[in-house]
């Protein structure tokens, strides 16, 4: 019984391990490699793939566990198992031919996805999406086992999470971001930026709140990339930035975010390193931390004051007049297309837009030849004008055509979180806007850290939300400060 | 029997994928990696290391070799399983205990050697180096079957050398070294650089000396490291290099030597691309390309010439006034105790050094215990003065605690094989001089690519030589080259 346990963490181990591997070439792929290397590369990422699929689904792995005697592991060993057991059993449900099949499906469907949205023509993706689409429905039905199929893939990025709890969630979040959006549009525009911000400065500045969020240096590194991202768990957590010479705040809050997400894993419990409970909760649970670092502390009224002295050093004089100014500039809202470029009151907008399109493609309601007009309508009616082309609207994301559905409802599930949780966040440290205004993130981020990120995946995310909260997650506190910022800030 | 081909292929398409991962995680480690991630690194490489390792000792490949019929398949697909065939009977022989044992045993005894080497200590570390040459032993035995065990080792790296052949070319080439040093450091010395250089022009120089030599920046790059090494084959071959502001040379003939090793496996025929004959032949014909693009052609009159007018372009007037001073810095014979730092003329005497004394530790004749004094003996005898401490002596590379004996005797074999092709390619490109005054090494690097790196491992070594040399390779072109070179920049 020992044995069976100490085996498994063993291969495991080596699991995770490799895991990191294939996730450091990705960031290599990203910032580092030749680019006449691609093709080579695509080799040697399969190899890494198949090495670990082959890991994944090891039957040994199915012997170790019918091996154990869950009842004489401690806390820790069994919430291990548990996240071994449910990652083998979907594994085990999958059958290899579709696994295949959409390995192979998804890596066409990206090549013609980029096609199709430089052409802005959705008719050509149409019948690869259906495609995906397709074996994604056999997957689902494969895991639910007569349950809601489009939960079962929901649950692979947000375990526990149901759709049905996501519905009534998203559906009181709606009305009232798109009232809350009609009045702020109603009201005369902030100011923005209108100077240009050289790459030097921003890059330096995109450090310095790197280290002022707390990430380790030591354990990570910043780089350029097209894409900003985190990768990594442990002691090697890497981000990416980029700077636009017009738009300082994109590399700014960018780096807030992605450091979010790193920090929250270079801060977990470094015991659990490579094994299963080493790395974030969920999808949901990760944007949770990148999105209260990036908008409830990056951008509060508190932390822009510093911040606006920190760009009056860098770029002298950049045109606006005060602190006041500055906050409406980092905050003001705009009508746009693109959901990675909304502003913090548009963007789950966005995202629930995109989770009711998805849950009525999966479960067979909305045909794939009428997708592009649901979303217009749908566009229209939450944003008030139409979408000009398809690059803008139904093309405009990667992730239908990697076959990622279930996976849009997990960032505004990290919203709804960051809500939660800055409110707790509130009540622990009453003095945190005074901090903030010195550029001084120390307690909150501690908070986090101590609260949750130094658990990983030990417990199920809802209910690691529930207790660093305090209560259970609702969207009432996101929707109350998003209510409040703006009224204010618009003079509603 | 063809199934057994392609699944045999088709595996070790695999294998070799991996083998560039963990090539590339090696890179990462001396160039990117945060140094926070030194631990998880190691775990991470140990998984990478244990996968390939099982990859090579799958039992299928026994069973695909048996199912093999040779005289079926073409001259390609022969050499293919040739290398494959080799490689597995090693790993067969060689018993799972004793190869656990040495992987162990040579990660201790780098962290003693360290130690040992900062404390100039031969003691600490004689006990570890008994126990490394001890498992070494016993690896060679077993690989010999009855044969000379030195030429097991030494096979590793030079597949089917022979110690006694080496013995021969390297008993001729040393007293004549020997004599040649003498009479070269009876005269007055050579003029030096005595002047600092900036890091900037250094890099910049690099690559346009890596350029010059035909590296492929679209499927290579140049990073700063520690130590300068080549890393990768195929499409993503990357070098890295290092600046010393007082000695330029440093930075630009490494980044020389790097390249020739770089262009090799760049060079090697696309359609072996990820295949066992996909990268370069053996460590003595990598060393043969790095030595012939450094020495034979970096440092040669013409393209130094060359060289002087980008450095004076990049730095100014950097206090050497003409060509002919500046041919003579380059290639100025100096005392010293350090291999790595050696001259053209003095390298091989310090690697026919550790051949001798390798050959007698490996065969026994040569206790541990008495190595630090044979080494000062022979150092004495071969250079005239004696070694004042450890860490200039015996206990300066790496290669012994890393247990890599038959390693060094490599570095003199590439040097003897450049001879022979710096004899064959003046033959080829009679205008070879004019070219390189100029800048212009395509025609000779075209040469090297068209007559031996393109075949990659298609032909053992001396094969290979031969065929590109058109003579089989004997010490005498080099001697003749080092006696002509340096008797007329000394005026012997």
């Amino acid at each position: 019984m020992v044995q069976a346990f100490d085996d498994l963490m063993r291969f495991q181990r080596d699991t995770e391990a490799l895991a990191q591997v294939a996730g450091r070439l990705g960031w290599d792929q990203e910032t580092m490699m030749p680019r006449g290397a691609a093709d080579q590369r695509s080799d040697e990422s399969a190899a890494m793939e198949s090495t670990l699929h082959q890991r994944r689904t090891d039957p040994r792995i199915a012997e170790w566990l019918s091996a154990l005697d869950m009842g004489a592991l401690d806390e820790v060993s069994q919430a291990q198992v548990g996240l071994i057991r449910r990652d083998f059993d979907r594994a085990a449900k999958i059958p290899a031919d579709l696994a295949t099949a959409i390995a192979r499906t998804v890596s066409r469907g990206h090549v013609i996805w980029a096609e199709a949205r430089a052409d802005d023509d959705f008719a050509s993706f149409a019948p690869i999406l259906r495609e995906i689409l397709d074996l994604r429905q056999q997957e689902a039905a494969a895991l639910a086992a007569g349950g809601d199929p489009y939960d079962a893939l929901l649950d692979k990025y947000e375990p526990g999470a149901k759709a049905a709890r996501l519905d009534e969630m998203f559906g009181a979040l709606r009305p009232r971001l798109v009232a809350l959006r009609e009045a702020v549009l109603g009201q005369p525009e902030l100011p923005g930026l209108t100077q240009s911000f050289d790459e030097q400065g921003q890059m330096k500045l995109a450090r310095l709140l790197a280290k002022t969020f707390g990430y380790d240096f030591k354990r990570g590194r910043v780089d350029k990339a097209v894409h900003p991202f985190s990768s990594g768990s442990g002691d090697d957590v890497r981000i990416t930035t980029r700077t636009v010479p017009l738009d300082p705040f994109n590399c700014l809050y960018s780096t807030v975010h992605e450091v979010g997400h790193a920090t929250y894993e270079q801060n977990v419990d470094p015991v659990y390193r490579l094994t299963p409970i080493g790395q974030g909760a969920s999808m949901g649970v990760h944007e949770s931390q990148s999105r209260i670092y990036e908008n409830q502390l990056g951008r509060s009224r508190a932390f822009t004051g510093w911040l606006y002295g920190q760009m009056r050093d860098t770029f002298g004089d950049f045109g606006i007049a005060d602190e006041d100014t500055f906050y409406g500039a980092v905050n003001r809202v705009k009508n746009g297309y693109i959901r990675t470029e909304a502003d913090e009151l548009q963007y789950n907008l966005h995202v629930l837009l995109r989770f009711d399109l998805e849950r009525a493609l999966v479960s067979g309601d909305l045909p794939v030849a009428d997708l592009e007009s649901a979303w217009n309508d749908r566009f229209e009616a939450d944003f008030g004008f139409g979408v000009d082309k398809a690059s803008n609207g139904v093309l405009q994301d990667v992730h239908w055509s990697a076959g990622l559905f279930g996976y849009f409802p997990t960032y505004s599930l990290g919203n709804v979180y960051a809500g939660c949780l800055y409110k707790a966040l509130r009540s622990a440290v009453p003095q945190l806007d005074d901090q903030l205004a010195k550029g001084d993130a120390t307690q909150a981020v501690g908070w986090l850290r101590d609260s949750l990120q130094q658990h990983g995946s030990l417990r199920a995310p809802r209910e690691l939300i529930t207790q660093a909260a305090g209560e259970a997650p609702t969207e009432e506190p996101l929707l109350a400060y998003l209510e409040e910022k703006f009224s204010a800030l618009y003079s509603l």
